[in-house]
């Protein structure tokens, strides 16, 4: 979504990559940052109400986050070759309504995704318009997993142009 | 707040421990999860909008967490150890509203905190209440950095004598 406001709509959706869900890495997050027993230990996770070692919902969410970014740069680097403006995007102030659906198992392949969902110019800076997004992933069977709604400042393309 | 839903009140709030981010912790993180220019590397921060070198938002948010799980852990072994009977918590199916209020820099210290904000028992497992808790982090000066809303099944103190 490294698009100006203007070129935008509600309704645009970008698939970001998908990302391969193994023990070690659902184990290596979860030491660090969730070191709940069902994230670290498979047969603790075998035990649990999930019945298997699951990730920690924060690694799902983070994962969404490099997917973004590492999206974010391959267009930026695109527009750059062809001579392009990019637009300034970002911060985000935070989000809502992030929600988990169901466990990732040690071998889903979660797919990433963002959907524009809502789009309103800023009252406070007007070279700017805040774009309402739904960040998304699904399993390999086509089951979400997780989605919140993050609000993002995006420049708008006249902005330079007063 | 490792309590049955029967011991807490709204307003009952609990100190999960502190934590120093440092240039290496932040740019760790950012590495693997949010590799965005002003999250690893200070010069590139130091251009940037926040002017230094910040932590991704999701850090302070997976720093939270495993001060969650590690005041836990400590309260369950407490609890064991006075022959206590463990209340059973969780699981979050998500939460609601995070806000990144501020930006937290190398050297900051972020004390995290939970409080209870709202409580019902659950409609479709008498056994447990559903706690609203608002998930807190400050830096050193007392700035709220961090909040999000986030809901908790609880077990109820009466549920294993029906």
């Amino acid at each position: 979504m490294m698009r100006f406001y203007d070129d935008l709509r509600v309704g645009d959706r970008v698939e970001l990559g998908s990302h391969l869900f193994t023990a070690d890495d659902i184990k290596a997050f979860a030491r660090q940052f969730d070191p709940q027993a069902f994230h670290v230990d498979e047969e603790q996770g075998a035990r649990s109400h999930f019945g298997a070692l699951v990730a920690s919902g924060w690694h799902t969410a983070s994962i969404w986050m490099r997917k973004l970014v590492d999206h974010r740069k391959r267009e930026a680097e695109a527009m750059q070759a062809r001579g392009e403006r990019i637009p300034q995007v970002g911060p985000s102030p935070g989000f809502r309504d992030l929600r988990w659906y169901r466990p990732v198992f040690v071998g889903d392949t979660v797919s990433y995704s963002v959907e524009v969902i809502e789009m309103r110019v800023s009252q406070s800076r007007p070279d700017r318009g805040i774009v309402n997004m739904l960040g998304i992933g699904e399993n390999q069977n086509g089951v979400r997993v997780i989605s919140f709604e993050s609000a993002t400042f995006v420049e708008r393309r006249d902005s330079t142009t007063p």
